[in-house]
């Protein structure tokens, strides 16, 4: 088959990483701007980032408001200022929103977008950046994406450019040492949609499927840590490691249904993006099995269990599901069936089969 | 544990990739040298790398005559007519030789090194490159390695650099399709040696087990063919894949005490390199048993079979062995024991040990 494979970012990984590398951020500019949450930082991260800073001789701007779903104000506003202070290069502290927010405010800093950012011919004039995940679930810091929230199109949608590549990411896992159990499982589940739908991506190949059944490997070998809600720091570590390696895979292969469908539930409902993939991922493995039991099956050799279950395992894990009206559900699946990341399943799936994956999932 | 991950070559594989993806050559330059040997083109790789020069209206110059085990003369020789033709680009065509030498020939006609090449520091500015592979063993393609005959130390010496990373890696077996037996058997032997090597590195990380494993399992899954001299397009695809994702493993974990020793039995023989490793391989597992059976386990999971019947299938490849005498070996062991490669092993090798391996492999 024909393919490419592209993942340029250079993964430095250990406790301490930043620190102890701190001369590697050096090489990306002089001005750094710091893209951050309210809270993002505030678990040790920023201060190794600062501690690096100092240490290089480097100016710093703090720029910590981007907000839980990034919005084009949000960006707008980061880029506005790193131009202002003349920032050189980005370093991204935090989660998916982040990290997804400063790829966006890099490329703004560079390039103006008059018609809209989600229209934009992303160009190869973006700031240099370095990425520091604080959760373990998006794996933005090793792919070329950013998704920001599309009023307009009233869901969340992807940008997407080789020049969006971060050039270095640092994973250090003791700044997830005070994550909230919610968000430690929810990001999980999401590093493990990116995984399994990778492997069911049309685009998968054996260099992505082998990083993804280390990733589903690493993740599923911490089952225990997220039921129990007791983490070691190398439980912390192999999460994270579980989220980089699954975001290796799709920034090749792109992510499919589930994040196709889940998307709606995070822009109408506010649940979480790792949630709502783990409300959606044993149904639609369910639904792919019907037509696609070979490929199924070795996703359950990596997985180390079968469908029924992996199903009670993440329902364990979820706890009380949502439930939605069958008339809401049924808008979910119309608006899930003309997002882009649909085709990208080896499984077709029709409306009607996104509707009865949503309702095995989220029906009253 | 603390470890870094780089490999930032795009990765461009199937049949007639080089002519699909003729424009992604384009955004190397205008000038192209293309660096290769007598015969490493004449399958049909120099005329695809021409329709696509010829396609995007860039200019090129050949130059052929890179020998095997490259020298200093020659990667000098190739700098200079980059530089006379004002080349801003290198597209390497060959086996390990050419790229290796491309490599340096991208870096010399950039810098000059007055110390001579292996004192070299090598700075950014190299010429940007693409690699097309004619064999499946080296890697070259997605490593930082260029690996130059050292005649002032008698053996092969590594010159590396993250710029050395070539731009792009086309992968297409079919120009793989008339090699000969014996060059396609020495060359699966080498990349097998670079993911069992890679295994057995202190710098193994899980990214480079996964691939290492995924590796191991498109080499081994191709024995039959090796072993009958009988290939379909999927076997030539299957193992310069092998081939490329060891080269993504050693570019971070370098080799061992295999191509520690095997650059003498080169140097003084001329026994093809991949052939010197293949020689080496069994026993040295079985020295490393001794120390470290666990990691051996692992690796013989991945080889879906047991030391002994792995020494055997790899002697029906080899046919009739090499022998040497106690002395010659000795000197061999010694001059191993120096190799910086060695202490890159998880498992200590005395000389004593080395020469051990060396007699078990190679005695008479």
């Amino acid at each position: 088959m024909d393919f490419q494979y592209y993942m340029p970012v250079r993964i430095v990984s250990g406790e301490d990483c930043v620190k102890k590398n701190a001369s590697l951020l050096r090489t990306l500019g002089k001005n750094v701007l710091v893209v951050t949450g309210k809270s993002s930082a505030k678990n040790g991260a920023l201060e190794d980032a600062v501690f690096a800073f100092n240490m290089n001789g480097q100016k710093y701007t703090i720029y910590d408001r981007v907000p839980n779903n990034p919005t084009v104000a949000c960006v707008e506003e980061g880029a506005r200022i790193a131009r202002e202070v003349g920032a050189d290069c980005v370093v991204a502290i935090g989660g998916g929103s982040p990290m997804d927010a400063a790829k966006a405010i890099a490329m703004l800093a560079r390039q103006d977008a008059p018609e809209g950012i989600f229209a934009h011919a992303i160009t190869d004039d973006v700031l240099p950046m370095a990425h520091i995940p604080t959760t373990a679930g998006t794996g933005s810091e090793v792919t070329p994406y950013s998704i920001i929230t599309n009023d307009e199109k009233q869901t969340k949608t992807s940008i997407s450019a080789p020049s969006l590549f971060p050039v270095y990411a640092f994973l250090d896992g003791k700044y997830m040492a005070s994550l909230p159990q919610n968000v430690t499982v929810n990001t999980a589940l999401d590093a493990l949609s990116h995984a399994v739908e990778g492997m069911l991506s049309v685009r998968a190949t054996l260099i992505t499927d082998a990083l993804a059944r280390e990733s589903i490997r690493l993740l599923t070998g911490e089952y225990d840590s997220l039921l129990n809600a007791n983490y070691t720091s190398q439980s912390r570590q192999n999460l994270l490691l579980g989220s980089t390696l699954a975001g290796m895979v799709i920034a090749n292969t792109g992510t499919t249904v589930v994040h196709g469908m889940g998307y709606s539930l995070t822009y109408f409902h506010d649940v979480p993006h790792g949630r709502a993939n783990g409300l959606l991922l044993p149904a639609f493995l369910a639904e792919c099995n019907r037509k696609a039991p070979q490929r199924v099956g070795q996703i359950c050799d990596a997985l180390g269990m079968d469908l029924e279950t992996f199903s009670k395992k993440v329902a364990a894990l979820l706890g009380k599901r949502e439930e939605y009206s069958d008339t809401e559900l049924a808008d979910f699946a119309r608006r899930a069936s003309v997002n882009k990341n649909i085709k990208n399943c080896i499984v077709h799936f029709s409306e009607e089969e996104l509707l009865r994956v949503l309702k095995r999932s989220l029906g009253v």
